[in-house]
């Protein structure tokens, strides 16, 4: 990218991936430029981000509070409209769940740069998406810890990995049994031991849904075969991911868990820009790195994603609708945390899947498993 | 390098690592064939190599013994004409000690891939061979695990590393206190806890000097200033070495001890090749890693390598001849572990060095401290 400045357009740009991208702007102003915001619901963040990096374009989903957002110069567009414009260089998805798989669609279809945070786009159409980008010749870059691991390996490289080891923490709940699983509570459950996170993604963590879906992330983003891609528990989540070649090496990329790198990263791609706000590794305190094997059974969520990814059509979207649904029960307090599971194994089991779904069959899967699972437990979508 | 054949010449083809690299040629016979063999004193092994190898050009340094060499159409030559014969693609610098200098000299005047074994070569004339490579075009390919880690961490990467952290697996007197080492036998020394290696080597892995001659090495072949080249104790020798880039993400390169990889890749670069004879990590039994600071007060050798590295000139040729000659010393019990260390410190001291020196200051300086520790014990150069 040379010395230019890149203009990125941040989409969720209120929530904990959004924030961080923002930050790392703001330690960054020479080199890149916000074009566009858009968020959600939190509007007074919105107001203060508009103020301080005067956008182009911006977007808010609730349209109602339009008069606490602050007078400017910049232009009311839809995500996808923000997504595919011509002034913006790189597309950072931070949106959340089915939301930013139209806009990614958007992004990739104008051969963007995607910083891609958004799991459910490849998780429910990586067919379609991985497609589009290579028509279009638009890069996705990962942002997820794991997959930019990966990513940095994969660096230089000439010949395809023979296999990828997602790392994961183990998240809370690690070494529990199921019998401490079916007492455990929502508040326990948000407090992971290594990562700062959004709430959707802290639970995920906890059951190991979120590593079933990095899998099937990886799978798309890396043109990986599912036995190809293994899950390693690294409870201290230095080391976040590593790739294995033809020849038995293996590379491996460590660091603090901060996500501000990855972001980093993928926004300055292929270079690495010095930002002293970044951590770095003290191995005068580092003296113990551990794995294990995941334990399937205590947490099945993760063998549910697996199966669903490797068997493709619409079931991987059936597994992400379902289980958003399920943590949201959670999270309110209907269901108890071992009920995650088995809400998205019973709605995958009763799914009829389509093989080759279009987007709009798609969209139908993700509203039936919606409905379904509220059926499952006797009430309304919540 | 497509699917050509590359044509090898291997210098200490009867030492550990010279047999090892025949172990990769002869494992993967459509892409490499040796056109050369050296060797030091082992008729014997040489003579079998030959029978099965045919190389064009032979040498060995015991020419009393030609007559147990096989017959056949092979060229008798000196090191430096194999090492620099238009025949040979990439030339496998094994030879242990002073001895390799000459001859990596002559490989990367004549341009060639140089995978080099060979410590001494870079730590005592480290300006005038990377001068020299660069000049004619050679490439030195790194063959020590430590070093061929870093390197296949920096493939791909635009910019120069902020850090190398050489790992080291403490040997196998690790932990022990001064008042133990006092005490410690050759046999002990010999037994390495994850490496399998010349005798030099091991006595230096357990003295840690062999860490200090790798940052020195590192120093020259990745062009780091020493402040930037860290040593961390890692027990399992599972990490073979680490880099960070300048956005503090960090890079390591992983697999079990076993210098096949290394060699491989050195030979085979930038390809990787399949080659089932080597170990692929089994992360079902690797629980634990380990990391500890190393002690230098203990092992005062590592702290005497990196200041020669730092003070130049002739001093590390200093370092590596009192070390040599200190080791055999040990090896035939007339002197104590300990002793080591005094008697390349004594020599350090003494040592009156030449800024830039020619190799024939670097030569007269090895003269210099053979003879001297010698004198320091009462005796004739071993």
């Amino acid at each position: 990218m040379g010395n230019t400045v890149r203009r990125v357009a941040v989409l969720g740009s209120t929530g904990s991936i959004g924030r961080q991208t923002l930050e790392v702007v703001r330690a960054l102003p020479h080199r890149f430029r916000i074009i566009g915001l858009a968020a959600g619901k939190n509007t007074d963040l919105l107001a203060k981000q508009i103020n301080e990096f005067k956008p182009r374009f911006v977007y808010y989903q609730d349209r109602t509070i339009q008069a606490r957002l602050p007078k400017g110069d910049y232009q009311l567009l839809s995500l996808e409209d923000i997504a595919s414009h011509p002034a913006v260089d790189t597309v950072v998805m931070a949106t959340s769940g089915k939301w930013g798989l139209s806009p990614t669609l958007a992004a990739v279809k104008a051969g963007k740069n995607v910083a891609l945070a958004n799991k459910e786009s490849l998780v429910m159409a990586g067919k379609i998406i991985t497609n589009e980008a290579e028509l279009n010749g638009a890069q996705i870059m990962p942002v997820d810890s794991e997959h930019s691991a990966i990513w940095q390996c994969l660096n230089g490289e000439t010949q395809k990995a023979t296999q990828l080891i997602l790392t994961a923490s183990g998240g809370p709940f690690h070494h529990y049994s199921s019998a401490q699983l079916n007492k455990v509570t929502a508040e326990q459950a948000l407090r992971h031991p290594s990562w700062q996170m959004g709430r959707k993604v802290t639970i995920d963590s906890a059951t190991l849904m979120n590593k079933g879906l990095e899998v099937i992330e990886a799978h798309w983003l890396f043109d990986m075969p599912f036995d190809s891609i293994k899950v390693l528990i690294h409870p201290q989540s230095i080391i976040h991911s590593m790739v294995e070649f033809i020849d038995g090496s293996i590379k491996a990329q460590l660091g603090y868990p901060d996500m501000r790198l990855p972001i980093q990263y993928a926004l300055s791609y292929p270079e690495r820009l010095p930002n002293p706000q970044l951590p770095r590794l003290n191995w005068e305190t580092i003296k113990n790195l551990t794995f294990e094997q995941p334990d399937l059974d205590t947490f099945p969520c993760l063998k549910l994603a697996i199966e669903a990814g490797r068997k493709g059509g619409t079931y991987p979207t059936v597994l992400c609708a379902a289980d958003e649904v399920a943590v949201e029960l959670f999270l309110s307090q209907r269901i108890k945390f071992i009920d995650i599971a088995k809400l998205v194994e019973q709605a995958l089991e009763e799914h009829q899947s389509i093989a080759h779904p279009t987007l709009e069959e798609i969209m139908a899967a993700d509203n039936w498993a919606r409905e379904r699972v509220m059926q499952l437990v006797g009430g309304d979508n919540p």
